[in-house]
């Protein structure tokens, strides 16, 4: 038997299903037994991520450990979480885990890499609160990249009113905000933008072309992490 | 806390994500903790359903029943299997669960009657096990309706191949060939065509505004009926 990917979703939902999907389009399989065997508990009532990290809402840590439990005891080899904002307790979680948790900021970089981007200015958009941690900051700016975020106006007006309007189901809304953020950090230099929240990729999944080619997708990057775990192959996702 | 929904899937993989994402869309929410909370166990490795049930393959039902024994020791208080052709054992696996399996072909029923239609012809496009064991058939003619099925050169031709190609990732390819079919029963007088393998929605995803009206999608009727199990409702999908 294959080994066993363990994934605590729900963070939202829809970020989750994207990721099944990106997952199986990632892996190469010409029938379904070639797939990668997953086991996903998907809980949407993990208290909001953002909102604990800003100093205003219940702590999700009890909630991320109950589900990494969960994931081991059901017989979980390796963790993938496919929301940035919760990678601020990966310490925490990875102290309580037997088992590798694939971090989704390492297979960001990774993925820079493979498509030859080793320097120069990258820019991040995710949550108020991944931004906050500097999560992305530390692990980009180690790797030899410089950061360029959203200032706080494009925060507060672009990049959190189009997550919550994905998570509220409202794409079209999503898109106009999050691809204007996304043109203004080109606008201030970067070559490419990290799309470092795993609601962006679904407002963004049908941009042009030129757009895509600039946006490093945070969901897809932790797929591809996986495949490479099932595959035996190590990369700076697993730490 | 809500009930834990169960989903035994990876037959395919990627209906299972498909799956994912219209319960996630047909849950009324604005927020992630609306969402429905689910342990999702993607096995891909059961053997092929469709090769066993016309004899020519191992059994999958010693791996369907491991699903549901992990899902059920997990926590899962309902079970949604995303798979036509595993419902072919149906009986054995509910004899074998202590919590409800919801019936993916009652879900059609109640959608198919949601939609207004209560009798008349009905198209069923499946795969070539389940539309050998008759489950369309007899679940639909018990219900009032008349079945119309692709012929055995259309099931050769184009309903298996389009199968065939979705689970070896070619969506275009798969596209023509369903689309064909589903036109071909429309011809012989089907106002409604199930799509009963859930495989075959995500190939006819982006179908016209005047073939989808016509088409009874069986994955989302199947996340209709957990979402209605979620909220406390119940249909013929509970049995």
């Amino acid at each position: 038997m294959p080994k066993l990917l363990g994934v605590l979703g729900g963070m939202g939902p829809l970020a989750t299903a994207d990721f099944m999907r990106k997952l199986t389009e990632l892996t190469p399989a010409s029938r379904d037994q070639d797939h990668i065997p997953a086991l996903v508990y998907s809980n949407p009532q993990v208290p909001d991520r953002s909102t604990a990290i800003m100093g205003r809402g219940e702590s999700p840590l009890p909630a991320l450990l109950d589900g990494i439990a969960r994931l081991q005891n059901a017989g979980a080899e390796a963790i993938a979480i496919p929301c940035n904002t919760a990678h601020y307790w990966y310490d925490e979680m990875a102290a309580a885990s037997r088992v590798p948790i694939l971090h989704i900021v390492g297979s960001v970089c990774d993925l820079l890499r493979e498509r030859g981007i080793d320097s120069g200015a990258v820019g991040v958009m995710g949550t108020a609160g991944t931004l906050h941690t500097g999560i992305y900051q530390g692990y980009l700016q180690r790797s030899g990249y410089h950061c360029v975020l959203p200032s706080d106006t494009e925060m507060a007006e672009l990049v959190m009113p189009g997550i919550v309007s994905v998570k509220a189901g409202d794409l079209a809304s999503a898109k106009r905000k999050l691809g204007d953020a996304a043109r203004r950090l080109g606008d201030r230099g970067a070559r490419m933008i990290v799309l470092g929240c795993t609601e962006i990729p679904l407002a963004l999944a049908d941009a042009s072309p030129e757009a895509t080619a600039r946006y490093v997708d945070s969901t897809a990057a932790l797929a591809q992490a996986c495949v490479a775990w099932a595959h035996g192959r190590r990369g700076t996702a697993e730490t």
